[in-house]
């Protein structure tokens, strides 16, 4: 991620505004606002504006006419029922707002989360920095065998740079070829005056998926816990989890209280089914079960045998 | 509208604060911040709080690092280019918090804009407030003849009086049930020891349509525009008018640039379909056209006539 | 519930259809389609359309050209593994429509899902009927005294009778000022032409909570799961639950695989916290702890223990 | 667009089914449903399956028992009535879902329609196909001069060419690439058994934009009207607007009365501001004004006299 010197300027000036306000307002996030937090090779994620706090979150649900709080104690045994219950509508009392910059197939994954605000970067309009995501050879990992979604082992030698060859080569030339096109520079000179250059809305069909492109991201705290349980997860791609971690720590500065409860009640916790919880009852009252008596397919019993660290 | 002493103590703590932020912050609507503005008998709207201002729209609209604004002509431009072209996305990255008093039969419209977040009063939980909805006299309007959800004259007299008599001590007594239902009063204290009181979520099916209850609403710029062209409208009730009239006050307040634009293009704009804009441009070539040549039926022929200004 | 004659003989009508179509068709669904099933005093919901079946959301989630679907018991994994990993979008391609007659204050409930589509009686547009909601003697619960939203002990003798008294006699008495001030009949005849009626936006507000509303509600069914997760819950108030469960009974008939796997991973499941997941691993393991030890809060101490059968 | 024989076989079997229902039933739109509609060189659309009629849109409008239409004229009627004055929530009654091959890039402006159903064949999943998009050479527009989003003339001699060169061979080798880093063909065999073979959600990204994916697109018919008008319409991009044509097509087949109403009011309707409506009345009456004089901008005063047909 390097900026331009235009753009730390830009964010240079934001940062030194002061001014005064009324509302809520958070220092632990304040501190990082604007600051862009670098993710991948060349993106980034930063928050532009938020609304709200933890204490909005309880006034919301005693729909009070001043703060609504009480002791910090109370707060967050309020905030922990209203996670463990589900009781979601305090949570979208609250709301952030990101610049965040990423290849297109990571936010191509991103963009189902459909209950969110989003103004992408235009590339009919304009034309798109020559910036392209490479992963590190650490991140060069194999199809997995048992996961027809996930990952195996890394890659190494030979056929891992052949790999990151090909991802550095292809992404390279085919925007030297959307450049040629366009018949326009990245700074938006013409490149030969006697060409017509084709549609920015065209060209950038050639581009690879790898990409990068950005966008202005919003959504509510009930969304946001809905986003990162999904995508700071370890089923979620490498690729879309930084960003989720990332993330996960503005959480933190923003709403310290529900970032706990969040982390106990819905990253650490597990659904179990009417079946599981059978089965976990003998488990404790000493009685043997196994996967046939339980009625569980092999796949559920091998997934509840890892949660509650039995090794059967 | 008579808060209690503790309600106007908490809202002179929220309003005294005086925070430092890096924020986009807009003094016009930092001063009427917390306050209630009266509406209807004992209905209230207060802005809570909010997130953004017009900058914020042309910002997201060009996806900047900074503030994104250039002149303040410049911005006018844009903003009123995205209301014209329904580019309704830069507005959702403003968002506006409001607590809302309101007779339930009103409520009962508003919710059904369901991209907004709310947090309404529990009568489950708590006892409600003795508070109803009685009209002025000058609005108790009889039923229009011509429109069946519309209205007509002013009820006046005999008549009027009655009304008036009716609404008050219905909505009184089936308070007073309800209070002697609950066996608990307003405080909250037990009237009669040696009885049990119904639950309160069974009690409040006893009170009328007319009773005030209160909730937080949060909702994006655009969907505001979106709530504000239909409810700040002539066709829409009455009671739910004076609540989007009141919110228009706050939008010029907010987002002065793109209050002047709604109020060009959507609140004094007008949809003419095909048929409508054959119709005016044989006006204004001069020729001649009835409604049977124009193709449309009476009802949008005389729609068509009143908002040309043409008597025919 | 009593349908007028024309009702009966519209439903008659639309069930006597038989029509050939290209389309997944459910036969079990097909015969209770169109026909109420009772529900409270005068309430009922009856299915009025769908769309899709089990082996849609197998077909969707396999983006295939025909039906997507192998064996029933690999449908049945795939929905499990679906519902149970929380991918939920295939479950969005059914979609569902219901109409229902209901008391006000259940609607107000009903109505905070916003995920759904609903076309409601207008009282603005027409006269209500005079039919209103009086729980039976069974159900006239206490207020509880250990949670504040919810019921305790059956009321009996004088004090259950005063109740059911002032429920009905409010609710008649408001109705036939309701008439009164329409200066209109239930049947839409005008009382006495010497006056005008106030107009129907108005008079409604003297009806109270318990009169019958009715609505159309459509939607789909990842969005219907989560309203019979949260409504045909024990937390929900019974007389919204009794209109979730005979909903659950239509979504028996219309998807039988989809209500198996989540009657197991949703009705009967949990969701356990990190820490309570740490309290079950050394239970199995045959180590004591108590609820100090374990950082949770004695509320949440005791939940989990009656979730796993322990009455400690 | 070519189909395998096993993709024709499974679209066969599901047009020869033909089952009875009970369900509001469209014969026009049977006669075409799962066939493919070609768009582009390799792309299509097919209704899959739908909900509703015209009636449903009646029916609910009127809350009724039965199909609650009367005669065609009445209903025609009040579906006008209904989308000149905004009542859309009787459309969302109506549901369709689609079954759509497109280019990626045309995909990721789709998917900003986000009040609808998706599911997208998964990369992370399966290999995708190797086809892509390239423009017929009558589509190879020139960047617009005067439109910063928009296309001018039609490129032609050596510089298309040259265009149509670079996007077929920047495709096809960035797919062999990708089959070679993925060391699995197209129909699923290893191809080098001594290697691994990077991870499928890794080697997508160094695909182009061009490349078809497909997904089951599901949404109602007011949001259907809604992006139809936005993508139907000659601000729309070439390529999007091509599939919305073939959906229009859809649109007549299953609700014909919504669709001619939609395309009388919505896609040959225009929204005149308020300054462009005082001005309409100055020409009718015969009075001149001039842009300076109405306030508008020039380009507004431009817009607006190509719509009325005056060449000032």
């Amino acid at each position: 991620m390097e900026l331009t010197k235009e753009q730390k300027a830009e964010i240079e000036i934001a940062r030194s505004s002061s001014l005064k306000t009324r509302r809520p307002t958070v220092p632990m996030l304040e501190e990082i606002l604007f600051e862009p937090i670098p993710v991948l090779d060349h993106g980034f994620v930063r928050v532009i504006d938020y609304m709200g706090d933890d204490a909005a979150v309880v006034q919301a649900a005693r729909v009070s006419y001043g703060k609504g709080t009480k002791k910090i104690s109370d707060d967050a045994g309020l905030i922990n029922y209203l996670l463990r219950h589900r009781h979601t509508t305090p949570f979208e009392m609250c709301e952030i707002k990101y610049h965040v910059k990423l290849p297109i197939f990571v936010a191509r994954q991103w963009i189902r989360h459909r209950t969110a605000n989003v103004n992408e970067y235009s590339a009919r309009y304009s034309v798109l920095d020559c910036e392209f995501y490479v992963p590190e050879e650490d991140d060069l990992a194999a199809q997995s065998s048992s996961n027809r979604q996930g990952r195996g082992n890394i890659l190494s030698g030979k056929e891992a740079k052949r790999v990151l060859e090909i991802l550095r080569e292809d992404a390279q030339m085919t925007y030297d070829h959307y450049i040629e096109m366009l018949n326009e520079s990245e700074e938006g000179n013409i490149i030969d005056v006697s060409k017509e250059g084709l549609a920015r809305e065209l060209a950038r069909m050639n581009l690879t998926l790898s990409t990068y492109t950005q966008w202005y991201w919003k959504t509510d705290l009930h969304n946001l816990l809905n986003f990162l349980s999904l995508r700071a997860d370890t089923h979620a791609q490498y690729e879309i989890r930084v960003y989720a971690d990332a993330m996960m720590e503005t959480l933190r500065r923003w709403c310290p209280i529900t970032f706990q409860s969040f982390s106990d009640h819905r990253v650490e916790g597990v659904t179990f089914s009417g079946k599981a919880i059978k089965v976990v009852k003998k488990l404790i009252s000493g009685v043997h079960i196994n996967q046939e008596e339980s009625g569980m397919s092999k796949r559920e019993w091998r997934e509840l045998m890892e949660v509650i660290g039995c090794s059967e």
